[in-house]
C-alpha cells in the first residue's frame, strides 16, 4: 500500500538514491530519537563512515542536508553538532516524515490545524476575488476526484484533497502563501495516517469543499473565507474523534 | 558593513565552508538567471568540476543541497535538471539571498506583507492569550533595542526588529506560525535594503510597536491585533513611497 506520508510527489527528497535517503534516515532517526542528543557532536566521520558501510562522500552529503534543514551544524575544530530543536525546519517535508515516523505528534497536528484556520480562509477569500479560469478548472478538478474517489480509494482521495487546498493558495494569487502549502500537505498527510474516515463524514466533506468551490467560483470572498473555516471546523473534528 | 541580507545568524548555510558556499553561490546565480534554462539539463559533472576548479565531492554536496531547495533534480539517465520555479523553496533564506541579488522584487515585496497582514495580527492576538514572562521579556527587550538603534543605527536595527516580531510569533504558542518567521525576516531584510527611514516614521514605526506590545502585556488580543495591523499599514507606507 502507497503511504502518502513518503509518497509526496512534489518534494525533491524522494528523487535522492536510495543509498543516500538511507543514509539521510538513519542519521535523522538517531538526532530526533535523542541517540544523538542535543548540542553534542555526532560520531566523526570515520566512525559513521564504518557503522553505515559508506563512502566519504556519500556521509557528506547527508550530513550537508541535514545542516541545510537545520538540525546539524559541522564546527571545523569541534566536530558535527546537533542544533536545538528550535532551529531545525520544523515544516521541512523530510522532518515531519521522520517525526511521525515516531508516532502521532497530538500537539503539532493542534498547532497546524491552528494555523490553517488562520490562512486557508484568507487565501480563500483572496481566491475568490482573483481566480483565473485556469485555477478554478484546477479546484473544480481536485474537488471532483474527491468526489469519486472517497471513501472507497482514501490513499487518491488525501492526495486529490491536497491537492483542493494547493489549487485554492495558487488561485490567491500569492507567492509567498503558496509556501503555506506545507503546512497543508503535513496536516492532511498526517491526518490521513491517524483519522479514520466514516461514509457519513465523506459525504459532509464533500459538502465543505463544494461550497468553498462555489463560494470562489461565484466570486463571494465573505462566503468563501466562512465555508473554508466551516470546512476547517470539521477536518479538526474529525481528527478530535481518533 | 554588515549587509543584513547576508548576516543571517539563524541561516544554518552561513556555517557552510567558504568553498562549498562559492560553489552553491555560482550554480544558484546561474540557474536564478537563466544561465542555465528551466527544464534543461545543466553541465555535466566534469564540465563544472573544471570551470569552477572544485572536486567533485565538493560539487555534489552544492547539488545535492540545491536539490533539496527543489531547484535541481538528478535523474540517472538525464543528467541534473533544472526544475520549473513554482517548485522552488520561495522562502528558503539562500534562495531569497540569491533573487534579490539581483535587484528588488516589487511583486515579492506585495506578496511578503500580505502574507504578513493575514498571519501577523493573529499571532498577535495569540499572543495576548498565551505569551508567558519570558516571552514578554523578550519581546520588551527588542523593542528597547530598537528605541536604542534606531535611527542612528539602522543595521543593529533591523536585526532588533526582527527579533520583535519573531519574539511575538514564539509567545503564540504555535510551533508552525513560528516557521513564519521565515516571511518576516525576508521582509524586514528586503525592506532594510531598500527603503530609506526618516527620523518622522521611525518615531511612528516604534509608537506602533510600543502599542502592540502594550496591548500583548495587557492581554487584550484584539487590540494587539489591531495594532499589529496599524504597525504592518505603516511598513507598507513605507516601502511604497521608495
Amino acid at each position: 500500500m502507497l503511504d502518502p506520508l513518503t509518497s509526496n510527489a512534489t518534494a525533491p527528497s524522494v528523487r535522492l538514491r536510495t543509498l543516500h535517503r538511507t543514509v539521510l534516515d538513519t542519521l535523522a532517526a538517531n538526532i530526533i530519537s535523542g541517540g544523538y542528543p542535543i548540542g553534542e557532536a555526532i560520531p566523526t566521520e570515520a566512525e559513521l563512515c564504518k557503522s553505515l558501510a559508506v563512502g566519504r562522500s556519500t556521509l557528506r552529503e547527508a550530513i550537508r542536508v541535514l545542516v541545510d534543514k537545520g538540525m546539524l551544524e559541522v564546527r571545523t575544530r569541534n566536530g558535527t553538532r546537533v542544533r536545538p530543536r528550535q532551529d531545525w525546519r520544523r515544516l521541512d517535508a523530510d522532518l515531519i516524515r521522520w517525526t511521525f515516523g515516531f508516532g502521532p505528534d497530538h500537539a503539532l497536528f493542534a498547532d497546524l490545524i491552528e494555523a490553517r484556520r488562520i490562512f486557508e480562509p484568507a487565501a480563500a477569500a483572496l481566491a475568490a476575488e482573483r481566480a483565473n479560469a485556469r485555477n478554478l478548472a484546477q479546484i473544480e478538478e481536485c474537488y471532483l476526484a474527491m468526489a469519486r474517489d472517497l471513501p472507497s480509494d482514501l490513499e487518491q482521495g488525501v492526495e486529490a484533497d491536497i491537492g483542493f487546498h494547493t489549487a485554492i493558495l495558487a488561485a490567491s494569487g500569492n507567492s509567498v502563501l503558496m509556501e503555506f502549502e506545507t503546512v497543508i500537505d503535513t496536516a492532511l498527510r498526517a491526518a490521513f495516517r491517524y483519522s479514520a474516515r466514516s461514509t457519513h463524514s465523506t459525504e459532509k466533506t464533500l459538502d465543505c469543499h463544494r461550497a468553498v468551490y462555489e463560494a470562489i467560483r461565484l466570486r463571494q470572498p465573505n462566503v468563501a473565507r466562512e465555508a473554508m473555516l466551516d470546512l476547517l471546523s470539521l477536518a479538526e473534528h474529525d481528527l478530535s474523534v481518533v
